[in-house]
């Protein structure tokens, strides 16, 4: 495993169009780390519209491969899995698209087997048919102050960047918008995961979208998400699970209990799932593949707590290319290990990603701005600027980070452009700044970073 | 039941805009008979791509409805519907999609979904989310030479032309493209039906989209399609399932039975599929729906022989608008009088449609015509003009109606522009005609009537 | 297809013993029509409680088979069919027990798992372990008035009665109480049915235990059963089913329709079943067989209206002994073939057999006769002779044959000790007669014939 | 948590005739530790065959109860569980019975069923049918040296036996013969479990025969079993998981690895499974209730690793009395204290239990015994007596505890009786003794304890 990039480091030159930004274009570039690794025949790519930021991962078998699909959660969305349960013991699956934007994204596998059609890969005649199944996460709610979704022209996108090789480590793809832990009004930022084993000839790799109403722990039940997002001393799985729920807002219900007194986010739509895919080049007849799905997806409780809840759609594929016999290897023991790979792959599923930072204006652009934002038909901002104080003030009909209508927030301006916001209500707003060309404020950004949110400017 | 127009009447005025063919553009207009009733609540609408011919089908309410769903084909194509297999007992569904275009139609359901979204009549909020359902039919293949298939903008059409009480049948919506009868070596066309009956206040819709491998059979046995395009003598299902199949080239195999000696279309690509919805506003828990939904799909093979085979893939919604009380009705009764209603939808679901007629050019435009036109990036045609002789040369990868690359097929120009083919390789390409504006020949067209085909004129 | 004995002929010696009426012991001979084929490799036995009467049906493939099973009726009892649904694709079947005794009679398929250990075909090894599985129909409620039903011992003894190429027609094994028809309220008698085809090398059986909530109608849609037990003047599938429910008694609903005015059974429990097994020595994948089942299940709807419901607890299996190539067969056609021989095999369900009396006391034995008769802890009656007139009185906790508690029924006693009801209430009790040894009145019967009841004589 | 009874405890008067173990009579006490608990309305017992040792558990809930069930593992046997996974959102159940015996144990189920209507609970009324579902485990194998499995009988004695707040752990019931950790070669003694937990006014119990493939861990990841029964050194899940699989030879494959050098057992037949019961007070609709059973299931996979292998037939009941709200406890909540829940129960899945000892013959009266037991009819030892040395020769076709036809062992006979066995051979036969009334040597038992094993005195 090579993670080719250190965390959060800011890509070189800041970008300074904002129409990068505000343009819903397909990313299908990996700002970050991720995983290298040898599996021929299996070609992944991801797109993203930095917009949302939401995205998509795409799986692509060129050859064909033999696949098997196991639903868990409660709230599944799912593209084209039917024919998948049918028993067919032969290469059937072309691709799998995975996206963000709940079953808006679904689209996104529609745009793969679209794409797969118009390049001449696949066709109309029945036994060239392209079968892509699909799946998503839920990335709206408490993650964004938008509801762009992935489509089929980001399915496309991704699938022609698709690579051997390669696979983008945590908020990247599907898991660009990707959180953890809501059943304990914990949302942290998560995104997608990947691993690989090799015994002998036979390969097992693991990937996964993790976005799990549960928290992701590793083998010692250490939760892996940062210290300072959970509550003070409670960082084993098992002191989380003995405090259920920290925080009963979590499902809309009145009294917190072990979380009072901290200054914690407010959840809200704990809707989330976890999507797998579980690879191996081992020839299994479908009937062992399936078991190998169910074992692994039934694994995955280990390192997700709680896992396939009701409010998780949880889906794992398993998927295998039909080229080395199993050899010495028990189909058990595959079913084993390939657990723990996935196991490894979650506990890669937090990776940071490097952030591409927009171009701020500098304050002198903004004296005495006056200005509504809009993030989204029901997410605004108004803004004053009175020389390095900033208010902002919610105005849309939903809440900005929990911050209901009327709130109002206080920030303080830096020399670079960059607000900060400080006191009670500044929560997950945090900081932010304003773009534009030739000094005309066009936008404003939130939440610098990784996760960042863009307004346009509302006409006055 | 009114259909309220009668069969093959052309429209008025001929379409002199070619590019109103060749444009890909959503048609949701109903060009021929149609279903009307009255069931509040549930809206209806279709869109068309005229140049596949393609199109959907959207059932919409508003109110969201409850649903269950039956998958019976082996070789189905969902669009998200595991959510409705977990025993929701509430109303969730807010819209079914169904499209031609096989698995590369499944995008149409997304693009319901989408404008529902866009519409501001659901959002990104987690209780708002629209769910929507889809299934496709296989409608490529030997039905047309084009691969046009519907998409997302094509299901958003739909949904915005949706309306209460109509229901367009025959060769519309998801059924325009529909064909029956692959099984016996006999395919004819079909399309959408529908029916509706009330008890007291208890209303039941059964609408179908039936392109099966089998054949729409009457009550009393007799095949509803045109006699003329049965085997002679042959016209009734049980006659037809004892000579079982007809032609054995139906399944790729050489020797032809009963049907020897007939001139008789060459089938390819039997794949195949029915998609079936029953809507009642009676009170059912969740449970009952689903009974009614095995019920009614199992009831189909009366009047589909063979029905839900390994080449169709089958699929049942059941609906709920949960409204009034079943009173006096027991739920079995409700699934057999569904049944019933289910087989008189069936046998609509071949009325013709009216003919929108493409304006052609007349002879004096095309003296000495030489020119090669594509229907798609495979099948394309050469066509040379002698006077009133002209010859149609296939010379795309693919055959055209059958005919395959090279065969040259004689034809013979009409006064009014039409060409009407003849010889023994005619076959369905039958007649066409030419179009154009400021008589410059831009396209042809083949096949005329309900199915016709369009080629653009290739560079030279 | 070979039925050897002509219906309804008594056997020559009436059984003097009531000891062989009120022991409960297997019976595993055929007492009249029987399906003769040839199907190496498929043994073929039943066993049945004459008391009850009940019975059970045992397919057994003693080279092991491949299997699939199809569930959709809402009421089911299965046995061990969770192993048969996971896609294994090699033999791993050993016998099917279908069995009567609603959910009691499951234990049949245990005992045929146990004889075959007990015979050491099979063993507790792990690859050895015997797979049975098993379902069962309902043959209580107005059927009879005990609860007698299979069990471990009856199932065993059927497995050791089977033998190739024998299929005991109508009353018998697990269809010994069948009926059909609650949905119509006009329960009328069935049985089981079989039918087998051969195409090249390739065979194709069907056995059915029909005990459908509908009726069993041909392919000219006339009802089969004897139409004196169907309403004047509606004989056809499709005058019942528009005249539904013909009794609205029959879902325990007030009013009657088309029915009142006729004399009819009051039927209660109206709970039904079809079990189905398709058999095949062809070869086919795993996932080809599952489409066989549902193929066939589904066209069981055109010979069953209606069929599946939710009172029904329908189960189809297919197996394949995996012997011979399809060759020019298609696995479609070999679906809508075996759908076309499961037809046969329910037109067959009915098959009347030969009865077996039992050896009636003369009218001198029971002079003066005052006696209570247990048919049941439920169900008995009290008799009073007085010269060549008998009263019967109900006297159990529920009904006998409808007769509540306190009626009586008029009866006349006939030289050869047989009695005849008489009067409006005499319904399905119908006739009878009194049992015993050396003149002791030990047991009485009513309902003479193929479903005979009998009572033991109750302490004074 | 309650455990009246010290662990391994011998009663106070051993049992002196054999008969008592020789027949084949339902043992329903509890000879040891078990859980007192309070849950009005749910009823278990158990009943035991001790010359298996087998046995059965059942669940009775007289007021019936709603209920889902999951099925994970690749090997499951089932009874009845069709019904339970339509969605009936109503109290269906009326018990649920689990046994060993592996398929030929799924006859106890139907016992239970049988007895609820033999002791007038139920009937064959269609609203008053009893319906209990079942699950077996393997039980037979490496673990025991005859076949004996529960019957209708044992399950009958267990309902009937069946009393509130009560739950035996350890090797009971359809624990008693229970092993785990076969994946790693390593079998070692698990049986069944329980535990308890009460929030407000909700109940939720879990309960588990635990028989898995895999290992049982705590929460620490240290493997549950007895430190001398593991490798050295490897007590951590996390070891054994990375070592995997200790021994081939699990699988029957050739090399050991970890293990090699250590003197270990020979597993034979790794055929496992862990059958689970959840069951709540809390009112809750059907669907919540399968959520409940699969996020349940899926957590098991924290404290059984692997769990739910294609070696394991894994399913869990989920099961609902329906009598308090869920109150301020949200239905995740609910899923995720039930996990931890059955991870306690998991945790006293060993508990020993005390020891029914026969009375051993004396050394006086077995001098110079030369005879052989018959344990099953595959199995069997030929035992001589010279003074204090006794020699054990395996005669019978199938191995001993490993050992093959023609090995010898020898032991040595203690003043009590007993005989130890010794050398390196002895493996698991360990020591026995012989039993006989009036000083006739009429049986053998070897493997004193728990588990031991009786073999009957051959003819000679």
């Amino acid at each position: 495993m090579n993670t080719s990039a250190p965390p959060h480091t800011p890509s070189p030159a800041p970008d300074a169009r904002p129409a990068a930004w505000l343009d819903a274009r397909p990313d299908t570039a990996c700002h970050g780390g991720e995983l290298a690794f040898d599996f021929p025949g299996l070609r992944i790519g991801v797109a993203e519209y930095p917009l949302g930021p939401t995205g998509a991962t795409v799986f692509h078998f060129p050859q064909r491969a033999k696949a098997a699909v196991d639903v868990r959660g409660g709230l599944p969305g799912t593209y084209n899995v039917d024919v998948l349960r049918l028993g067919y013991d032969y290469p059937l699956l072309d691709a799998i698209g995975i996206s963000g934007g709940s079953w808006y994204g679904l689209q996104a596998a529609g745009g793969i087997a679209q794409a797969l059609k118009e390049d001449g890969l696949r066709s109309g005649s029945f036994a060239e048919l392209a079968n892509v199944a699909g799946a998503i996460i839920y990335d709206f709610g408490d993650r964004r102050l938008n509801e762009i979704h992935p489509d089929a022209a980001l399915g496309a996108a991704a699938l022609r960047a698709a690579r051997e090789g390669f696979f983008p480590l945590g908020a990247h793809g599907a898991g660009r918008m990707a959180v953890q832990g809501h059943y304990y009004g914990l949302p942290v930022h998560s995104g997608q995961g990947g691993a690989i084993r090799q015994i002998g000839a036979v390969k097992i790799a693991a990937f996964v979208v993790a976005n799990p109403v549960g928290l992701i722990c590793g083998r010692d039940g250490r939760v892996v998400a940062d210290p300072s997002s959970l509550p003070p001393g409670l960082t084993h799985i098992q002191q989380l699970l003995s405090a259920l729920p920290i925080d009963r807002n979590a499902f809309g219900m009145a009294e917190a209990s072990a979380w009072s007194g901290h200054a914690r986010p407010n959840p809200v739509n704990p809707a989330n799932t976890t999507i797998s895919v579980v690879v191996t080049n081992a020839r299994l007849p479908w009937s062992d593949l399936q078991r190998l799905a169910l074992q692994v997806h039934g694994s995955m409780g280990r390192a997700i707590q709680p896992f396939a809840t009701a409010w998780d759609g949880d889906v794992l594929f398993a998927v295998s290319t039909d080229e080395v016999p199993l050899g010495s290897l028990h189909a058990i023991e595959l079913g084993t290990l390939a657990s723990e790979v996935m196991w490894d792959a979650l506990l890669t599923a937090h990776t940071p990603r490097a952030v591409r930072a927009p171009r701020l204006l500098p304050p002198a652009a903004l004296a005495g701005l006056q200005a509504g934002f809009g993030f989204d038909r029901h997410s605004s901002l108004a803004v004053h600027v009175a020389g390095e104080q900033l208010t902002l003030e919610v105005t849309g009909d939903r809440p900005v980070y929990g911050l209901a209508k009327g709130s109002r927030v206080d920030a303080r301006l830096l020399p670079d452009g960059r607000f900060v916001c400080s006191g009670p209500g500044a929560g997950a707003l945090r900081d932010g700044g304003f773009c534009g060309d030739d000094g005309q404020v066009d936008a404003m950004v939130v939440n610098l970073g990784v996760w960042q949110q863009f307004g346009r400017r509302l006409p006055d």
